[in-house]
């Protein structure tokens, strides 16, 4: 089986100013990876016909793809379009199939196309149009003398969209690449370090074509088993049972498989009781909520929630005693004890979770730092609480704090018993 | 003066992988950019030497300067010295200076210095030694034919401390670099295309030193203007008089400059005018009260707000009348003006934001079809509301429906009249 190589080229003289962190080529070589293409370069240029000519000609002769992200909008900075005409020797006419596509997609907004826009229907003529079905820039798919030029928009939603339902099905079908496959384990409540400490028997005892990356997240760690073979099935089978053997050792950190998501995993667990939730936040602000409302159809079992992110919020719709407030502070085990159960009482619901904590960066003291979060979980029988200090920055205090809340939440509606987050 | 080029070369298969996020090559170009180095090519490669041979030779005809990360660790897979060995035709020797920095780093913690470490001190003859504070890997930099080559550890904070105290000071010393100056002016409540339409006439009179990018996000461009000059104060008041410009002739669309976020300017207008919001989340879920809640110090403005996800709450706690539920439906210009009356007074606040929509991927209909958003701001003197058709997926509507949201009430409370978003 002939080995497939690919470079990869992001253009943005944004990015080689520094200004902005290019995200967009890990993506790529993660998803090239991931069906057995090599990635042997990978590169950023300014939008610059010179630089961008210079570093199609020079990728072609290292790879057989070339995948190129940026410089497609509709502005005079982006000419990505312009240099692969040029490069191809392909004059620029209108693709009418783009042409549709980005009429449908201003027509759906109800907005009239700007002549701006229409010109970005225009490609070269042996390009084959990649539907772009979350933005207004085609991609393009060009081949010649065997290699293949793939152009995708810089906006990192656009192009993880096109990648994964376009490009990666289209190079599978065109290349045969050597099987690979990945199985993930998706764990909550456990520190990676702690992690490895509890599987690292099982780590050993992993056959060599097999290996095990640990990707951790905030509260969570994602192991990641990758697998090469060429008998797809036989290697399907392996990679279950050894992710099988995995859950006998840590069961009670193991909330998933394949990319679900906590909040998923919780959706599915009250959609199936057909229990309700809902939210009081202070410090987090809503961003549980979010996290919650991400998930499609969440609205069965997510009545709603209260950002009572001042104290009079806490006392009034919550019925925080004042007394509790006065004596223990905002940011307290009784607080969120109370918060949690008023909140539950408010929405009239199943479980509520409740939070209150000091994210920074001033307001902390001595006794509270800051980074001290309370959370708290209410549910038919009882309140549990527990206490997490995060020393981060504000935001990723706040995202920590939320996901560190649903993990509480997890473990109780599913009686796990770790501890740890 | 003349223009000093670098081209800047991660090394790692790592990275090709997409295992790790290489954020070396951002941070070095950051700190290039800023004393007027112009960044010419970023590149990876793997560990192997034919990779590294090539793109060395590569980057020596784009640019002045190379500069090197990674490769140069005490395993075999790091290889980086070997191949400047070989590239300059300078055999490997022992470095006495690095030798005794080496030797110094284990005695300090008290660790023998092993045999693997003590190779860490060869570098080819004609290298200078460039000391490492954090770790064991010494820089090199090495010169030819009038090219600087300089490799640094791909250790980020090595790597970092190495650049900031040594590598950036000694490349200032050499050359008299250009001065280059950024300026970013910040703008809502208009797209990309019809911003560049309305500002067409002022972007063909930008002089020749001056460039211009858009920086698109959800509901926002971010213009930057880029100056070369060899004179720091006139290209400075050269940047604000053009940027002055620009504010009269889009004075409704923009928000502020140099990366303010938009509810970064909702907070200060909020803090002088010592007023207060509220929200009524429905569709957004809580996501704009994690925007505003992102900013330190906001809770001296934001009171809380209600994720009002099911209609009960609508109708019980934010008063929507069932009538015009029933009516109008959830989702329509009726129900999101009660919301925001009703939460305005909930709360009792100067103003408050609702917004209700189908963020998707199902509950559409042909006359509100999934993305269909509707919005409303409510202050003393009445309610403004808005719809917008977000054709994009579950997450991206609700993050955009939020900012759109808060453009909304940007514009309301500063008496902006723009209304594209």
């Amino acid at each position: 089986m002939k080995e497939i190589t690919a470079s990869v080229i992001t253009v943005g003289t944004e990015i080689l100013f520094g200004l902005i962190l290019d995200t967009n080529s890990q993506f790529i070589s993660n998803a090239l990876t991931g069906i057995g293409v090599r990635v042997v370069l990978k590169s950023s240029v300014g939008d610059e016909r010179k630089k961008i000519l210079e570093m199609l000609k020079y990728a072609s002769t290292k790879s057989t793809l070339v995948l190129i992200t940026g410089g497609l909008g509709p502005t005079n900075d982006d000419i990505t379009k312009k240099c692969l005409s040029e490069f191809f020797d392909s004059p620029l006419q209108m693709n009418p199939g783009a042409l549709e596509e980005v009429s449908a997609y201003f027509a759906k907004r109800g907005i009239p196309l700007t002549e701006i826009n229409r010109k970005q229907a225009e490609m070269p003529q042996l390009a084959r149009m990649i539907t772009n079905e979350m933005g207004t820039a085609p991609g393009m798919w060009l081949e010649k003398n065997g290699r293949v030029f793939i152009s995708m928009p810089g906006v990192p939603h656009e192009m993880h969209h096109m990648l994964m339902t376009r490009v990666i099905p289209d190079i599978r079908g065109k290349y045969q690449t050597p099987v690979i496959q990945h199985k993930l384990i998706m764990t909550a409540g456990i520190g990676e370090s702690w992690l490895a400490e509890r599987i690292s028997g099982w780590e050993k005892n992993l056959p060599g074509h097999i290996s095990l990356a640990y990707l951790p997240g905030y509260g969570q760690v994602k192991l990641r088993l990758t697998g090469t073979s060429d008998d797809a099935g036989a290697l399907q089978a392996e990679l279950n049972e050894i992710s099988n053997d995995l859950g006998k050792i840590i069961p009670e950190y193991i909330y998933g498989a394949d990319g679900l998501t906590l909040e998923e995993r919780i959706g599915q667990i009250l959609t199936v009781r057909q229990e309700n939730i809902s939210l009081a936040e202070s410090c987090t602000g809503g961003y549980i909520g979010h996290l919650l409302t991400t998930v499609p159809g969440s609205s069965r079992y997510f009545t709603g929630g209260l950002i009572a992110y001042h104290n009079d919020i806490k006392t009034g719709q919550l019925a925080v005693s004042e007394v509790t407030l006065l004596k223990y502070g905002a940011v307290s085990e009784e607080t969120v004890r109370e918060m949690a159960a008023g909140c539950r009482k408010l929405f009239n619901t199943h479980y509520a979770i409740a939070t209150s904590g000091i994210a920074g960066p001033s307001g902390g003291s001595p006794e509270k730092p800051v980074g001290t979060i309370w959370m708290a979980v209410a549910d038919e029988s009882g309140t549990v609480t527990r206490k997490i200090i995060i020393p981060k920055d504000r935001i990723n205090t706040i995202r920590y704090a939320s996901v560190a809340s649903l993990i509480l939440f997890w473990q109780r509606i599913s009686q796990k018993t770790g501890t740890a987050t």
